[in-house]
């Protein structure tokens, strides 16, 4: 929150929310519709989720830059990508245009806009539009409170060891398993060993058009989407 | 989910967010802009913060249910609110008529709405409309990150007591804590004990226009609002 701000454009990082694009918020629509340059990460360069979550917003003649992002374990390449993606967003900042973030769900829920925002807020003004996040979305399809009165809800990533997974779940009386895709066989065993397979549902791509939801107890494969989210009531 | 939807009206449990009017969803925006009945709580039959929040945007002439809910400890007398209060929302719908409850950040998540909807679900069609929640509001007005990459986020009703706090604090990256209030003193103990203090942060009101941000090592009281957060990254 620093630099000229009379002259530079301000960096916006925008939750566009869980995949419908009408759980976007008011401000999202309102920033994504009048925007002139929009930045997102884009996997291994193919296309964007978030995207396509505002795509039905943006203007027409809106400047794009796609983050081209490649997906591996190793750190260096990703934070070379943000290097990149940074020094083309603040040329864009420093001229004084403003540049609209798209971000998956909310910028700053385990979302990736950090590493753009570490890279920038020194030098520039940002302001961040909280989005609707994937847990609260499972349980609005789901139909099913996500926590209640004075319940403990814990986000647990599906990367966590099986030990460290089984103590956390059993000192909660709700959690969200996020990140599951190839650790689903992980997870399973962890909620079967605690007696809570039955009380386990996986929504994957909740409130999208090709959402799926299911009793983690009816699901025979080892692998799931990435995009996929256990909720279990405990 | 039941009942004959050909006649009856569907209850939509509605996310109205933090409290800034633009971070409701523009789902929410439509079903409140074109609601011809709305439903929310009123504590102690004063002003709703729901509806507050939605105020700019309610049409002129809908119908108001205001359930008059008095805020005690004893359960009984909200049970017998949300009777009362359910009751009327089943006129309108059995009449054929849509029903919009307002809901303070998202619906399910330590929301009230589950108390109607578990008394109206079996019997109409209901429609959960996901909100921004406190937690993802509190980081956007901080302009830090809340979680990141493996962290593990817990949120932490500050009705819990000292130990179980100090117990799930300690093995967690991130924490929001919620409901401070009275509680206060007995968090800030909790937060001092574990050395934690200087990384906790108290946001009253995120996102409303009398919102405050402080350091909870600067903050001398033993009580804060009810709608306070207390972020803590450890």
């Amino acid at each position: 929150m620093a630099g000229d701000e009379g002259m530079s454009g301000t960096l916006y990082g925008v939750g566009v929310g869980p995949g419908d694009p009408e759980l976007m918020t008011v401000k999202a629509w309102r920033l994504i519709s009048t925007a002139k340059v929009v930045a997102y990460l884009a996997a291994n360069g193919s296309d964007s989720t978030a995207r396509g979550i505002a795509s039905p917003f943006l203007p027409d003649d809106v400047r794009e830059i796609a983050i081209d992002m490649p997906m591996r374990t190793e750190r260096a390449p990703a934070q070379a990508a943000y290097d990149t993606g940074a020094a083309e967003i603040a040329t864009h900042l420093a001229r004084g245009e403003d540049v609209v973030m798209l971000c998956e769900g909310d910028p700053f829920f385990y979302g990736s806009f950090m590493y753009v925002h570490e890279r920038l807020s020194a030098q520039f003004s940002c302001v961040v539009v909280p989005g609707v996040t994937s847990p609260v979305a499972c349980a609005a399809v789901m139909g099913q409170p996500l926590c209640k009165r004075d319940d403990v809800l814990k986000v647990l990533p599906a990367t966590l060891d099986a030990d460290r997974l089984r103590e956390e779940l059993l000192t909660c009386q709700s959690a969200a398993i996020i990140k599951v895709g190839r650790h689903f066989a992980k997870v399973k065993n962890v909620l079967s060993a605690l007696d809570l397979i039955t009380r386990a549902t996986a929504v994957t791509k909740a409130t999208q058009d090709d959402e799926v939801i299911q009793p983690v107890d009816e699901i025979a494969d080892d692998a799931l989407p990435y995009f996929t989210t256990i909720i279990v009531r405990t």
